[in-house]
């Protein structure tokens, strides 16, 4: 059989480049929302952003690096996240403000069935009512498993890698 | 009739998603735009960007979420908007940088006249030329409302609801 | 000869827009691979980033302004970069993490040879293994030429000017 055309060849390589595009402009959208949510306090909504086996883990940088599973939160599916989502409808209106820069979003692969694996640089800057300055609150990576449930993404799995934490009284709010 | 096959259907939804992925990325060069003209103290180009009619207010979280317009800056029109311009040909060379990270940008809605309804978060980070440090000088969300003149976008409104602001000498610097 | 129907024009200029897309999604790609090379302290994968002839600077933002070219980093060859990413081999296990934001990437123009002119902002945020919070590092620009070798993108050129520098013992570190 004969080669197909350069200009074919050209636009099934553009096709699958559009098709990158949008998956990578869908996870980007996500990780916006679930930031939005986070930063409005809209716990319950973050919490159906995972699947029902979703994990969740936030976990220091250096404990991550070692293999140590310790994290500062651990879910193991989405009742231990609906637990902590609930746990936090007091603490979170505390007088704090939490704002989440999501960025570097890189697709890092696909599992054998269909997961989409990814991460994405956050950093989360908080102010506290009683003091005018902004600070760093949390700085780190999200290691991402996605999972397509009814036609919308949702987290399989997200480990949240932080380089650092200052440890404040605002330790147990997921990021 | 008979139901369109699945081919043609996937193009359409394709087609779809191009379309919102070209609109997105439109406005991500706004905003990119943007933050250059104000990192860079070109005023007269940041006034540029919006309608004749353009709306800017930059707002506490704390008055917008109680519905107080009372801001820190308030222009209702592009009038305003380039006083504001002019008024800051001496201040801009007080000796300060400032840096604009625009991040999580999300289309929200169309309003029934073509308008775009979307919002980012943004950063500046301030430099002061007598300190080594840079400090984050303000943190916030963009809620926004572009339309389409003559070819290019502009803002026909520019909401900056900040979480904080460090009160000092540089209060009345757009962001 | 008859102008081209209305719907083939259109079709041509979204080929454009699409172009211009990929073509900017790309460069993300390479910031962000940029980025966790340098997160990730493999410094050999960052050399190998640049073209044989890359020229890689690191300076002050006063400097650059007024064209003077000394820098805090100064290489103007692959060489003198892999130099520069063999030295660093004992002194990327100092007690540091650092984290790379890049974002508002704009293409702002192509060279007559094809490379591609773009621009981004970068925060590099540090935290001190000693000290519990992060601290904004360094805050600047990109100013990059990309060249298209191979079929991969490297970059010809990157000027990082920097707003600020904690004038601290991680100068030497690239960014």
């Amino acid at each position: 059989m004969l080669d197909a055309p350069a200009s074919v060849t050209q636009t099934a390589t553009n096709d699958r480049r559009i098709e990158a595009l949008l998956r990578h402009r869908e996870i980007e959208e996500f990780n916006n929302a679930y930031a939005a949510a986070l930063d409005e306090q809209r716990l319950a909504d973050w919490a159906e952003m995972f699947t029902d086996d979703g994990f969740y883990i936030v976990i220091s940088r250096e404990n991550a690096d070692r293999n140590m599973p310790v994290g500062l939160i651990y879910c193991e599916n989405k009742g231990m996240i609906l637990d902590r989502a609930n746990a936090m409808k007091t603490e979170m209106f505390a007088p704090r403000y939490l704002r989440h820069i999501v960025g570097n979003v890189q697709v890092t692969g696909e599992e054998a069935n269909g997961d989409i694996r990814a991460r994405a640089n956050y950093v989360v800057i908080q102010v506290l009512f009683d003091r005018p300055a902004a600070t760093l609150h949390q700085v780190g990576v999200y290691y991402d498993k996605f999972r397509r449930v009814g036609g919308a993404l949702k987290l399989a799995e997200r480990r949240c890698v932080y380089d650092n934490l200052l440890v404040d009284n605002a330790l147990c709010l997921p990021v």
